[in-house]
């Protein structure tokens, strides 16, 4: 396929096609991560978005407008942004073939609230539907995960490897409960968690942050995640970074990966990702493109 | 009530009557986390306990065989220890007057054999029944909390307080799985987890680690904690902590902590834990002080 202009623009600027886009990226996660951090030390007006489980702040708000606005400053072809609080506002949603931003500005704002220091800034980049790197700051402990298509995930600098672990009795499973609680919701939450159980995996966590789950998936540190009612932004950064570090994220079903369908398995094989896949009962979110 | 020879001899080395006790626990704690933090990067041989979920690895042994024999030479006359490794080969597990060490060497064990990056050292002690102190190291963040009964609890040299939050429908609630897995086990346990999802809560988090669940409560990360199948050892340092941090600690029916119940509820407020209490079905662990 013959590059676009967008990309031939991109191809002059480093040694690889979207290096200056990366750097920026990185740069971008490190001062995003220093405000939170700061309004970490501050009082905080907090909105409720679809539930009362689902939050948001000024910080939110504040982290996304100087990510957006930064990135529209440097590549002012790019005009693709997919990001958690505009598409709340009810910009829409949809993956194209040119360069799209996909921006978390703070994934666990509940965590955020709460002061648990359990919160990120995930900043991925598709292009041709196909997702080129992702970064992503867990910013109160400062750890920047970084993966990019072909080239490795890292964590400050140090390769990342996934579990190798196939056998179901002896993972370590995350999951996040998802912001819908009405009563049918929670007990289908609850069963999967159960069948888990039943099925002897070693343990569930729930951390408050499904992007920093999936960055411990790619680190090796647990064996599998699962998780409905995630949404595009959550996800596309980690999904480059568990890849490059080996490991697999597949559709709930059992089926490809679609970033639009809220819902998601990850884990370091594929043996385990088809394991976790078949124990679960499926909530239905909607899809991110259809909102 | 006169004076021990015990209390004597430790009078005359510090400031406070237990001064040097606590320095002493200070540098165990952050040895052992050394001890863990190389291990964290090795091959472990793991040992299951009552459960497929309760496991041990030779650093247990190796941590709490260095805490106690230290502890031994620097306090000969310092006979009680109540170290999580021991009492599963068989040590009975009483709290008498003498002065008592209380002893989990790592916290997070099934986090620890996967890497998961929470994971604590922790050192109680108690005279005459009542907690002195309590030092924790999460040692894999390289965080040391400490609490001394009527002089403060700190992490890393700064003042822990609790959250004030009153109302559950605000809350962020920590809570952990416990060793027990049979069916009605768990039904129990995802039905607890549901009322509290039912009433609201911001959410439930399930760490991994009940010492550092309890850490971050002292520290107002979160607003509450519950657990059934925790043991003296997961409480004891953290109960100061939290006390001095100005949260409650109380048992799952409502009246005064029993630290050998192998249940909880911890708090920033009365309130909140006495709203906690009320939602919660018993799940049944026995007793530390009779197996």
């Amino acid at each position: 396929m013959k590059p676009s202009s967008e990309e031939e623009e991109e191809a002059v600027w480093g040694v690889g096609p979207w290096d200056e886009c990366f750097e920026v990226a990185v740069q971008l996660a490190l001062r995003a991560g220093q405000i939170i951090r700061k309004a970490l030390t501050e009082e905080k007006r907090v909105s409720t978005k679809t539930s009362a489980a689902d939050l948001v702040t000024e910080t939110d708000h504040r982290v996304e407008d100087l990510i957006v606005s930064e990135l529209q400053k440097r590549f002012p072809s790019h005009s693709r942004f997919i990001a958690e609080e505009a598409t709340a506002s009810g910009a829409k949603c949809v993956l194209t073939h040119s360069p799209t931003w996909i921006i978390d500005p703070i994934d666990g704002t509940c965590n955020f609230v709460h002061r648990f220091p359990t919160v990120a800034v995930s900043i991925g980049f598709a292009v041709h539907q196909e997702l080129e790197f992702g970064v992503i700051h867990h910013c109160t402990e400062e750890r920047l995960y970084t993966g990019r298509r072909g080239q490795g995930a890292f964590c400050n600098g140090q390769r990342l490897r996934v579990s190798r672990e196939t056998d179901l009795s002896k993972a370590l499973v995350l999951t996040e409960i998802g912001p819908k609680r009405d009563p049918d919701t929670l007990k289908v939450f609850l069963s999967n968690m159960e069948r888990l159980l039943h099925a002897k995996a070693h343990g569930v966590r729930v951390i408050g942050s499904s992007t920093l789950a999936l960055c411990y998936l790619a680190s090796g540190a647990a064996d599998a995640y699962y998780q409905f009612g995630l949404h595009c932004w959550d996800l596309a950064a980690a999904t480059v970074i568990i890849r490059e570090a080996g490991g697999t994220v597949i559709d709930t079903s059992g089926g490809p990966l679609d970033l639009m369908s809220c819902r998601v398995v990850a884990a370091g094989t594929r043996e385990m990702a088809a394991l976790i896949a078949q124990a679960l009962q499926t909530i239905n979110y909607g899809r991110d493109d259809e909102k």
